[in-house]
């Protein structure tokens, strides 16, 4: 189990590394990310390095025992790079550059930009893949996180490029993107822009494989530095750090040539739902390299600084929440960052050391972490203990949130609300995509799969017929790759498998929206009433059987609800939203249908309890004590766990029999 | 009766085609408007054209029955013509440019793009214009619909040739503009830049001229088209399609070089009050040219894809919107678009002939429409049923919206808002200038006519003299062409007609607008109580008697309404802007002054009743069955009409003695 | 006692110049400004002048008795500037260029403006600076108003010059700066741009010393103009008018350079409270520079033009506005403008000689007005009469709003609130710097001073020494003057004094603001219950007394309000932020804790009272009239005040024995 956090030592005098380095031994730290914006201290100018200051904290660390997670230092060229190159700085849509004076101004298709980057990680890869503190390399930082997307020449260029890799001739591009509507037929790549400001909509088609481009060329940045890190011979994990569900890059890819997950997360301590968010973000980490135990590599000690409200955490909060990321699979704590820095934009965010010192509470909590983490027993890697998934997918959500739909969707919100609804009956649930082998799953839930592959099609068709139980949702199998609907019509690969046809997508207002017109579908049902909300499709069962009708509005007495039996499998198809209370009835129905049953049964709506091969985890979010009786051991206290008063943000650790 | 809508081949296989005119004969189609936007297709590269595929079409349809309304295409320049004259780009007011990828992306003052249009104009027209199939030219397409402004370098070198043209010198702009505020005199016209960003306030003479600069630009495209199409001989009508009520072209200059007004058409079906947002299109489209049917160019069938919910039409609908154009003076009904799209950004736009096929309502309803129209018989032309007029003009609305005035005013939901009382009572209204020949009304109403020129100002004087009942209402009479107060004072102009002086205009806080401050000012008269907003205006009668006064706020008990008879005539003067109840009241007083009947008396509120000749049109926009009992013979049941029951969006045509 | 307003006769034709003089002598005008954007006019092209004009309309005002305060016209270049020299341009963070079209185009740090600039002002000083009817000079005009930052590359080029100046070694600007976080270690002064458009949160020492070059830069162009009018030999006094507390402009390093301060003033006649925002500026305007009565250099005789509803003044409004900045230290009364413009972005503004006429409500009480001043008798000057001072600082203001902080705080608006509570008790208060010589009061509030000098707590500690009652609230003393924490935690010059140290922040939701979390943190103590907002800070006394502990959410029981004693001195601290009713109930107890009372004691809440030498004034802001019985003498009347009605927007003027 790591403990520790970023560490930017060139903040500080050398004088204050001793006193780091005794205090992170109190506190119990492991491992420390290192470097992770020194590049303009580690290369003050072009063909000048320094790297003595390094090589000494480094040494200091070992020395203490501290681990070192070395970072590439790319994140942030320096301002000499980007005077020298100007064609580094990235774009916006509108023409207008990313300037120097904050972080992240590269574009990561500028070769002037891959060309230094590569220099600098050469350099330290060949210094420090020996050094035996180094444990892990920590690539980069959070790539995109403020650039979503880059519009300039650079990307323009490199956009082309892609583009001729993925289409070989203009033509089948053409063919691809539709562009014979509004005549947009290129006659060469070389007429093709990024979706620049534009009068009106763009080509869609375009705009998804734009997204597609933006993931890759931040994708080809950390590729390349990997293969430099490998080809030195450096033999540690190779990693760099995620942001939950984070729509500019597709994880999927990312994960297969990730050594090991890791993961920024600051949930709101503002949102008393937020929790629900950190399970979210942490099943997702866990799914993505199943088997191998994920890493926190940053959260926060206390409050943020960048939201326009930064509540501090609650007493005990910080623990509940490291202990929610190691139910949910994390071998690691750490934090965004080690001191408190006393200049720059971050300054007001807290630390593991705070400003104000270490007669500080969050101090204490601090220390405190530190001496449980190193007090537990070694936990079991996570196998698949779900027998629910939940299908997301990153090309789905680029398309299904294009411009000129029916209505606007959110497709992360869509996910999540099925994913709390689970989460809130404490049924554990792992995160998928469509084509992968489903066999190990009970129940399949696919949220607005409106982009749909052959492939993911088939994985989903192979499910049902398996045995499996498909919920299919609104707005979904419409269009294929290129965002065509596809001939025939809508549901053209599921519908068999659904027993229905799709007529039209009756739009509704969205909820909180103004303005006249039908914002609700409510659909009722034996297995009770739900709120449908942003689609109230009109569908017409085929073979399948209606579970539930609209009882109001424009499709009143229409089918909302239905179950189609293959084999002993079961397809569902529900022809709406429905609201987080609906999300709840749903599910409730499917697990029974399903037979599946929660991690534990009858917690408390603040209680959550997670599986990690024979541990169970049990916290209490909410800010009032509750009562339980608990199965299993106490891991912690080594007793039967039974009757416990869990305070709030305590947590038990119960080992099942 | 014209029957039918856009058609893009050019977006399907042609083996598609032969399908497509065998489904248009089914739906009863008579005319497409074809290859909108269809220029990279028909001119892949510069100096390189493809007629080969239009050749075919227009021969298929014509062997198939369908006329062709030809397009000239020029609305979506190719990408090579962009890439190769990335002049022709257009810039908005922060110098951005607005790249390809959408459609529209050229400036309309660009030397280029007005090359390029008119070379492809020419040679379409060389090959076409004896083709039996054409019965009509469709001039590009919604000319400034995306792209209401262009600040290029190309709109700037237009502008001060179109100011020079103007002015003359730059002594006499200097003089109209008053550059002597703000220290902004111009030493020659070449200093003089479109009203791009500025740290303050724009020279409002500078704004008003670029509106009219903007409107022109457009103009002369179109004008050059039609120059094209004329000299090479071709005498079919020419045309294109407007867009209602659309502040950034003046279409009262435009509609004297059209041969037919067409109109494009998207009421909101989750708004209830959208039929008479439709109603108020299509009387403004009947008035820009009296006596000449026009055709409704574009509506939908069903749902659209440009709004944030894009609800489906009910059943019915689109039959009775369609009905609702041809009372009030079309003589054709035309959908975007035939076939609906796979790709690109408008595949959600329902169609004619939806992607879901023909087991749709929407395929149903479109087949009944088309029997429908066929069925009918000729319909007289509209002549000039209306005894009320209501004033619209383009260059007060552009002279109004200038910033810096005492409140924030929106000249089209304030012309509305008095067509909409009129509609509410079945009263047929027309539109007018103020400088036309308004002896044919009995009533004219002029909502905000703060730019009123002397032959407008002469145009409402000689209508009072003549007998007619007149009201003006606050914020009029103020400005010249030159947005220039008048010397002397306010109303100028009309305040001898009005018998009133003005002293000030009494901003109120907007309705809905945060804030402390006087947001109404209610005014009680024997009429009945109206809710006065925006403005509450310091006025001093003269001649005139008082027939309201404010009852409360800052101008309790000082008068609000005011009559002043002229001889036989009367001229009202309104000194606020009354709200939607306020507007059906003081209509109704005015209405029975005037001695002026509705259409068809005693309607309830969701059906609408107007008149085209002989024949009035009853329709039913509500969404509950109404009892009626209808005068005249059932146009399409030969029989008398009398007491029938309406269901919802149904219709009756109804010959009157 | 001044009285007049900008005059523009450069809107006019010559023979209207006679009567306007005329006019003013009818309303008792003393003087007008004059030519302050008549740049355009002065100079038609570059080496070319035209005076003649000016001369004529000096004159002619010389013979009428009217004074000049003669403006040097820079405040708008002429279109031939720009055109010439277009890096004259000012640009946004986006790089879009300010073009020209309206006014206050230029770049203050341009080298081809300052030239134009210095040009103009030398020949206009030259020509008239013995000329009889000049009394005043006129710099420029509302420096920074419309264009709070310039980004250009002028901009760019100056920055780097002034960074160069304050630190010597760009080694010195890394420290200072910490751009060690982020990597952006500076190689040269050459690599540092303006906080143009970045990919995320600029450094906030950059933030911070952008804020202090643009202050300069306009300071730069006033001291520019300044040197080339007294090198002239110019005796008259020299000012630049001031927009009340101006974030961009440090006006207390611009004060001693000013001969008289002078401000423009333009309350919201629909806010009610809009007196009290007004009593604010007018405080602060006679802080600026103690002891030298100030002029009310704008205001509007009526109705304004740019705000969203530009109300008209209440009858009496705008001569109780004049009285109050009278009462409050000014020795004139100016407006915008003199007659109201036909044309232009300002034509609605209102002016002393409204586009109505002589007939309305306007031009009758500018000339009572001027009657009234007239009758005057010579006010004394303003001692210092406060008790009470409030420190307001620039560099704090601007470090204040910076960007990631806990939480988002409105400098202005948190001074305003202190201002108002102790307004509405009649209570004179002055404005101060913290490093300012404060033994001349009794109590000191010092609101967020988060950025504190050593000078600054020096001189809030020696206050207290000194017997002084001090107020220092929650978000004070957390940084140095580069924006970075002092070392060793928070309140570290203050905390001893205070006795007590500050943990943590306690960022609370802000009020109005969406979402969960705890919004408001009220603290009881004997001297009532308040409301915090914003803030809800955790701190220890050490020797402070606790006088309010919080009541409810996350620091219920903990200390809210503390007191340290120090000799007769008392040292409170305020850990969160009062909403209004609470600033009055603190300033209550503080107030009669240090034994202050207000200038008039019981006067009702629309009622203010202030003291000016021996002479106090009483306005009723209130639309209802209020009995008083009143001290002294009667000034105008010349009898004992006593018992009176004083209508809505009436006056007293009462010399006091």
């Amino acid at each position: 189990m790591h403990y520790g956090g970023d560490y930017n030592p060139e903040q500080w005098p050398e004088d204050i590394w001793p006193e780091d380095v005794a205090r992170m031994r109190e506190a119990g730290v492991t491992m420390v990310s290192l470097g992770i914006f020194a590049w303009s201290k580690l290369q003050p100018a072009e063909g000048e390095f320094d790297f003595g200051w390094l090589d000494r904290i480094i040494d200091l660390l070992h020395e203490g025992g501290i681990a070192v997670d070395l970072a590439t230092a790319t994140a942030s060229p320096p301002p000499w790079a980007t005077s020298t190159y100007p064609e580094m700085l990235p774009q916006d849509e509108n023409g207008s550059v990313y300037w120097p004076g904050s972080r992240q101004q590269f574009a990561p298709s500028s070769p002037g930009y891959r060309r230094l980057a590569g220099e600098l990680v050469s350099r330290l890869v060949e210094r420090y893949h020996e050094h035996p503190a180094v444990v892990m390399w920590h690539v980069n930082n959070e790539y995109g996180c403020h650039l979503n997307a880059d519009y300039s020449d650079a990307a323009r260029d490199a956009f082309r490029v892609w583009l001729a890799d993925k289409y070989g001739t203009v033509d089948a591009l053409n063919e691809a993107w539709g562009t014979a509507f509004w005549s947009q037929l290129y006659g060469s790549f070389a007429e093709i822009f990024p979706p620049r400001k534009a009068p009106y909509s763009h080509n869609p088609a375009q705009l998804l494989d734009f997204h597609r481009f933006t993931s890759d060329a931040l994708f080809e940045c950390y590729l390349m530095e990997k293969r430099i890190i490998r080809a030195a011979g450096a033999t540690q994990p190779i990693t760099t750090n995620f942001m939950g569900a984070f729509k500019p890059a597709d994880y999927w890819r990312w994960a297969a040539e990730m050594d090991v997950i890791t993961d920024d997360c600051y949930p709101d301590p503002n949102d008393p739902q937020s929790f629900r968010a950190g399970a979210f973000q942490r099943d997702l980490m866990r799914s993505l390299k199943p088997g191998v135990p994920w890493l926190l590599m940053e959260q926060s000690s206390n409050a943020l600084s960048w939201r326009p409200t930064n509540a501090p955490k609650s007493p005990g909060q910080m623990r509940a929440l490291s202990m929610q990321a190691i139910a949910r699979g994390a071998d690691g704590i750490l934090f965004f960052q080690w001191r408190q820095s006393r200049s720059g934009s971050e300054k007001f965010h807290s630390a593991m050391l705070p400003h104000a010192g270490t007669r500080t509470r969050t101090w204490r909590e601090i220390v405190a972490l530190g001496d449980e983490l190193a007090g537990l027993p070694a936990l079991p890697a996570s196998s698949q203990e779900a027998r629910v998934a939940i299908v997301l997918d990153w090309e789905n959500w680029w398309a299904l949130e294009n411009p000129d739909h029916p209505v606007v969707l959110d497709y992360l919100s869509l996910v999540q609300n099925w994913h709390f609804a689970l989460h809130q009956q404490n049924v554990q649930v792992d995160f998928v995509r469509a084509s992968a082998d489903l066999s190990g799953y009970q129940l399949v839930i696919a949220p607005q799969l409106y982009l749909l592959r052959a492939d993911g099609a088939a994985g989903l068709t192979a499910f049902v017929e398996g045995g499996g139980h498909l919920l299919v949702t609104a707005f979904s199998d419409l269009v294929d790759e290129d965002e065509r609907f596809r001939p025939e019509g809508y549901l053209t690969q599921l519908g068999p498998l659904l027993g229905i046809w799709l007529e039209d997508f009756g739009a509704l207002v969205a909820p909180g929206a103004a303005g006249a017109g039908q914002s609700t579908a409510p659909l009722g049902s034996p297995l009770g009433s739900v709120t449908g909300t942003f689609l109230a499709e009109e569908i017409h069962p085929i073979e399948a059987v209606v579970l539930g009708e609209f009882t109001a509005g424009r499709l009143d007495g229409r089918p909302a609800f239905t179950r189609n039996d293959v084999g002993a499998g079961r397809a569902y198809y529900l022809a709406t939203i429905p609201d987080a209370a609906g999300a709840v009835t749903i599910t409730a129905h499917l697990l029974a249908e399903a037979g599946i049953e929660p991690v534990l049964p009858g917690l408390p709506i603040t209680v959550e309890a997670a599986r990690r091969g024979d541990v169970v985890t049990v916290i209490n979010h909410g800010d009032t004590p509750v009562d339980l009786v608990l199965p299993g051991t106490d891991l912690q206290r080594d007793a039967p766990a039974g009757a416990v008063t869990l305070a709030p943000f305590d947590v038990r650790l119960l080992r099942l029999p």
